[in-house]
């Protein structure tokens, strides 16, 4: 293998596979970045087995020549310092060549590094995925999806399904469930499919979610999703991302949303958020981030929290719908902060049946989201 | 106490004093802040012992109103909680009342806040220092004379005087030094003082100089500086800065700095600090960061590390000037890499007496700083 290629077009490919590379790898090989090279062009490629991501570099874009091949070949190369020591190189033009037991040259400027390379044929395979089942969503939804439900995901790996994210596709309706059993994150949105094409029990970890949602860029695009037999595959412009499913069947959550409510109230959301901020800094203190919400009888809302060593603090909120009975309730300001964080609307409304029922969020701009919290059983 | 104050004027000096709260008080006082009102202004103090913060706010400044005081008085309030309360308070205007038993009401906007106060008598007194031995310098100089020293202070707390930087005067001649026996950092500057005025052995603690460094605007102004018995007073407009010095004698350090070399190089700045970049890269994967400097028959330098599970890198440089013996010399490369990151001159020179000696690097566009590193002993 020997090749000339553009340090800024390879660092760029490595920045997007690096992220599937283990960063303490059981096998040495599971922690290194595989480079094929074609008469086509470049494919780097980085899997811990549970994630694999992918990057091509076509030998010429738009006219722009990213690579010269002098001779086609494949080698593996330990992550973590190729990662960095590509940055860094001095030009741009970055020479890379592969000699016997996969002893690797890259040349650029005035630095010439040897490394010690990896056989390829121990690399992990990319799962084989037919394309008959793709759908296409824009990027920037996909994104606010999961952005609106990972919150709610579980970490701890001792429940391994909570941990991720149920996607449910049904009527061209695709819906993205999270629970930690605490409370609950539910995003839809409509998909443009084949009416028919649906597919339930699809889980995937949030954290692998969250690094998906990084390698989609900020201006708009498609993404290709491919849903296979225990494999999802994305495909964003010239990048492939698969992640396994996780194992196991996810609980049914749809029982436990309210519909009915003995109190509803609308109140402006950038308002409540600040009030709850404010609470929380003292509820924080005692470990607990408890905070009460109280209906007063003029009609208004009171936020509070306590510490015994630290004081008081004390919020009015006026809301501009108020229905229903009077409440009490006290609940997990960090949690209520999350979900106010994320929900993109002006206003929302908060659904109640008393002190001991779960507190339902909605914004009322649109029906996307449901956030469910579940209430702290306090004395007083 | 009773008085409304703008939010923004609060937030700022709340901000300067609270590096000195002790964020882990031995005793609750430690931990806050302290606010007196008068009919001049309000002053927020911090102090931890070791060091003390103090800043005013006046009533009025520039025409612009600050602050309305309404009555009087002193209270201590838990500094972790009051810093990040204030910032997110709902309105400009802070309206801090202070009842029986130093109960604290802090009221803005629909925000009503109640803290647990703490006696102001039992704060720690301020030293008292006479201003008699004052001078100035410009701000930024002073902060760029601490960042061209502090890297080099030792962070062993076992020889507490290393932790510090030496500061000295003599004949209006400025001068710093670091050491923690592997390397050394000093730099001079001119000093508008009086001819006679000189002190020695005024050791402060690198971490407090980066606090006190934080604390000098990036806009040019003139700090007032006052050495007293075992403190030192640093005045910085609104603002007082009170330090310990470190007790115990700094050692002589004018002997270990060579003077005449057998082989001197002069080298970019930017070009070898990028070299060792890349060789750091791969001497950190050996965890001991070895990298050499080997003189070459044609006149370059190569400068390379190898680890041997990944390989090696190989740097060519040209010096701009080379004289003397040549040289195969090891050396820490992060400690080397301070040094570059540091220095404000585009060309280095570096003087060697062979590989065992220690290295001496210095600016060539003025004569302000000298860095001393000592080598690796290392085999082969």
């Amino acid at each position: 293998m020997k090749l000339m290629i553009s340090k800024h077009e390879l660092n760029e490919a490595i920045q997007q596979v690096s992220k599937a590379a283990s960063s303490r790898p059981t096998i040495p090989i599971l922690g290194g970045i595989k480079i094929e090279v074609t008469h086509q062009g470049v494919t780097l490629t980085a899997s811990d087995t549970d994630i694999s991501i992918q990057s091509f570099i076509p030998v010429e874009r738009d006219d722009i020549v990213n690579a010269h091949v002098d001779k086609p070949g494949n080698v593996v190369l330990p992550a973590k310092f190729f990662v960095e020591i590509v940055k860094k190189l001095p030009s741009d033009n970055v020479e890379i060549e592969v000699g016997a037991h996969f002893q690797t040259s890259i040349r650029s400027g005035s630095t010439d590094i040897q490394m010690v390379g990896l056989d390829p044929e121990e690399f992990p395979v990319l799962p084989s995925i037919e394309a008959n089942e793709l759908f296409q969503m824009p990027g920037d939804l996909l994104k606010s999806m999961i952005r609106q439900t990972v919150l709610a995901a579980s970490t701890n790996e001792q429940t391994p399904i909570l941990t991720g994210v149920l996607w449910g596709l049904h009527e061209q309706q695709l819906k993205f469930v999270a629970t930690d059993r605490h409370r609950l994150a539910s995003r839809t949105a409509h998909a443009e499919t084949a009416m028919d094409y649906r597919f339930n029990n699809v889980v995937i970890a949030a954290k692998t979610l969250n690094e998906l949602s990084k390698l989609i860029p900020e201006q708009n695009g498609l993404v290709d999703i491919v849903v296979a037999d225990n494999q999802v595959l994305f495909k964003i412009g010239n990048v492939l991302f698969y992640t396994r499913m996780l194992d196991g069947t996810y609980p049914d959550t749809s029982k436990i949303i309210p519909q009915q409510f003995k109190t509803e109230l609308v109140l402006d959301t950038k308002k409540v958020t600040d009030a709850i901020d404010r609470a929380y800094l003292m509820s924080r203190e005692e470990k607990t981030n408890i905070v009460r919400l109280t209906t007063l009888e003029d009609g208004t809302i009171e936020i509070s929290s306590s510490s015994t060593e630290l004081g008081r603090v004390t919020e009015q909120l006026e809301p501009s719908q108020f229905t229903g009975d009077p409440l009490r309730i006290a609940f997990n300001s960090k949690y209520m902060l999350d979900v106010l964080k994320v929900i993109d609307s002006e206003n929302i409304s908060l659904g109640f049946n008393g002190a001991m029922s779960p507190i339902v969020i909605k914004p009322t701009d649109h029906a996307y989201n449901t956030y469910v919290i579940l209430p702290y059983r306090t004395t007083g």
